[in-house]
C-alpha cells in the first residue's frame, strides 16, 4: 500500500516529486520555475502577493482531465490556460492572474510534463497573463489516467483558477436578455471536440481537424473597445452551442431562434460529427464564444469581430423573440431542409475527457 | 475507449455527472447549492463575480489528494478548505472567497459526495468563507483512486484556490529572519498525518489519534489583535516542521536551533511515529502553524496563543542563531539525549497521500 518512491527515476514522475521535500524542490527550481517563473511566483510562498487591484474582481476555476494529453492545435497545458481566461474574459474581466494545480500520476515522463509546462508558459505570454502560485500532487499509478503509449505511461490532471478585474460599472447579465436580441458567434463549430476525437479513436482526419483552443481575452477587449457592451457571453464548451442556446432561454424566459444555414461550419468538421454520429451542436468548442447583443449592436459587433484573426467567421445564428404564451421557453431552429425542430441541452456527456 | 455514460445510476456518479448537461445541472441544483449556496455561487456564471477588495491581494491554490476520504478528526473537504484558508492566514490575509474544483471518479458514492460537500460547507462556515465558483469534471473507474471499500468505488480529487486581503503596510516575509528570532509552534506535532495512517493500515490506534485539520485565520487574527507582527509565519504541511526549520535557516542564511524537549507531541503519536518508522518532524500536519517572531515579541505570542481554542499546546521550540563561518546554513537539534543532530528536509515523501 505505501509507495515509498524516494529514488528519483532520471526520465519519469516518482511520487517523490510531489512529497514537499528536496526532490520536489529541485524539480520546481529546475523545471517549473525556469519556465513560469516570475518575481511573485518565484519566492516559493504559501500564496502570491497580488498588491492592491484596481477594478472589481472576477475569480473562476476549471480542471481538465482531457485525454490524450497532446491533440492536434494544443494539449492539456495550453487548455488549461485558455480555460480559465476565457471565463473570466466572458464575463467581461481581464485577467491579472493564475494558479496552477498539477495532479500528476507517477510514471508520466518528465520530458512531457516539461512540454505541457513550455505551453502553458507560451498560452500564458499569449494571453499576458502570469502563473503567480501553483501547487503539485503526485499519486499512484493505477493504470494509466489517459491514452497512453505504454501502460507505465502517467497522466496528468491540471486545476487552474484565474483572478480578473474589471472596470466598475458595467458587466454582462443574463437577465438583461429580452426579445429582439441578437445571438452571435465567433467562428466554425465543434472542431476542438472533433480534433480530440479524432485522435482518441484515430480516425485519420487530424491532419486536417485541429482544436481551435486560443484566450479570448484580446477578442473580447476588441469587441469592449469597439463601444460595445454585450448583455450576454459565454464559451460553450462542455454542453456545446446547445447548452449556452438553452442558457439563454431560459435567463430571458423567451423563445431562441436560430438558423441551422447560418451556423458556420467546416466541411470537414460536419463529415467528421457524421462519422463520429455527433451533433455538432452538443460538441464541446474552445477559442469560441457565444455573445448577445441588442439588435443595433449586431451589424458593428459584427464588423468587429471580423477585423480579429479570431472572429474571421464570425456570424448572426439567431435571435430571442417573445414565447407564444403556451410554451415554455425553449430554443427551435429552423433547419436547412426547411423544417423546424427543438434544440435541447445534452443529458449527460457525448464525448468525456474532451477538456 | 468511449464511455457515453448517459444513464444516471441512483446511487453513484457515473460520466454524465461531468457532462455540463442536464444531469450535471440538476445534481448541482439538488446537491452543491442547498449546501454551499450563496449569492455570488448560485447564479451558476463563468465566475465569481466579487466586487471591489479592500487591501492588499493573496491569491493561492492547494489539490488534495489524501486517502483514504475520510479518517479520523477529518476528511478530504474538510482539509480541502483548511488547506487554502491556512496558505491565506500563513500570508498574513484574511480569507476572501474560494473555488472548489472537483475531479471526480466514475462509481464514487453520491451519498459520500454529500458528505464531503457537508463537510466543505461546514469547514468553509467555521473558516467565515464562502465557495463563490466551481467546477466538476468526472473521469472514468481505472481502479479506484484511494483505499476504497469495495473495486467498483470512485475516487475524489479536490482543488481549492483561494483569494485572501490584508491591509496594507505589513507583510510575514521570510528576507526579515535574523539571529535572535524566536521560533514558536501552536500545538502538537504529526497528527494529522498519523491519524490518516493509521487507518490506512489498520493499526488500531485511530481511537485517539485524530487530525487536528482546522483553519487557522482566527488563531492568525487574535496574533495580529494582540499587536504581534509575525516576521514569518507557515504551515507544516508536507515535508513537516523539518522542512519549515530548514527553509528559515535558508531564508536568514543562518542556523536554526531546535530542542527536542521543547516539541510538543502526545505520548500517542510518538508510539506511532515509531511504530510505524516515521520521524515526527517530517510528518505532515495541519492546523499547526509555525510563527517566528523577534525575540521581544516571544512571550507575548505565547500567552496570546495559550488564550485561543488552537493554541493551547503553544510552545517556543528554537531560535535562529549567527552561523558558525565555517558552515552552511543548518537546523542542528539538541536531542533529549544530550547529543546535537542536524535535522534535512526530507528527501522525497514518507507518507504518500496524506492531504
Amino acid at each position: 500500500m505505501l509507495t515509498q518512491g524516494t529514488t528519483a527515476d532520471d526520465d519519469r514522475v516518482v511520487m517523490a516529486h510531489g512529497g514537499g521535500g528536496t526532490l520536489m524542490r529541485d524539480w520546481i527550481r529546475s523545471h517549473v520555475l525556469p519556465r513560469l517563473g516570475n518575481s511573485v511566483l518565484s519566492p516559493l510562498t504559501d500564496g502570491a502577493d497580488l498588491g492592491v487591484l484596481d477594478g472589481e474582481v472576477v475569480f473562476t476555476t476549471d480542471s481538465f482531465v482531457v485525454s490524450p494529453l497532446k491533440f492536434p492545435g494544443g494539449d492539456i497545458g495550453r487548455l488549461a490556460v485558455c480555460g480559465t481566461v476565457n471565463d473570466l474574459a466572458m464575463m467581461g474581466a481581464r485577467p491579472t492572474a493564475l494558479s496552477l494545480g498539477m495532479i500528476v500520476e507517477e510514471g508520466l515522463h518528465l520530458e512531457l510534463l516539461d512540454e505541457v509546462l513550455d505551453s502553458i508558459a507560451a498560452a500564458a505570454a499569449e494571453a499576458g497573463v502570469q502563473v503567480v502560485t501553483g501547487d503539485t500532487k503526485v499519486i499512484e499509478h493505477r493504470g494509466s489516467l489517459h491514452q497512453a503509449a505504454e501502460p507505465a505511461d502517467g497522466g496528468l490532471l491540471i486545476n487552474t483558477a484565474g483572478i480578473g478585474t474589471r472596470q466598475s460599472g458595467w458587466a454582462p447579465a443574463a437577465e438583461t436578455l429580452a426579445p429582439g436580441d441578437v445571438i452571435v458567434i465567433n467562428g466554425n463549430l465543434a472542431e476542438h471536440g472533433l480534433a480530440v476525437m479524432s485522435v482518441r479513436e484515430g480516425l485519420g482526419f487530424d491532419s486536417t481537424l485541429r482544436s481551435d483552443v486560443a484566450p479570448l481575452n484580446s477578442f473580447v477587449s476588441a469587441v469592449l473597445e469597439a463601444g460595445i457592451r454585450p448583455k450576454f457571453m459565454r464559451d460553450p464548451t462542455r454542453g456545446g452551442l446547445a447548452g449556452v442556446l438553452v442558457d439563454i432561454a431560459e435567463a430571458s424566459g423567451e423563445t431562441v431562434e436560430v438558423e441551422e444555414a447560418a451556423l458556420p461550419i467546416s466541411t470537414t468538421a460536419r463529415h467528421a460529427a457524421e462519422l463520429l454520429g455527433f451533433d455538432p451542436l452538443t460538441v464541446a468548442n474552445e477559442g469560441k464564444c457565444v455573445v448577445v447583443v441588442a439588435a443595433n449592436d449586431a451589424a458593428p459587433l459584427i464588423e468587429c469581430m471580423r477585423a480579429h484573426p479570431l472572429g474571421r467567421r464570425a456570424a448572426v445564428i439567431g435571435r430571442v423573440i417573445h414565447r407564444r404564451q403556451t410554451h415554455p421557453p425553449v430554443v427551435e431552429m429552423a433547419t436547412s431542409a426547411g423544417g423546424r425542430r427543438i434544440v435541447q441541452r445534452p443529458y449527460g456527456e457525448e464525448l468525456p475527457r474532451i477538456c
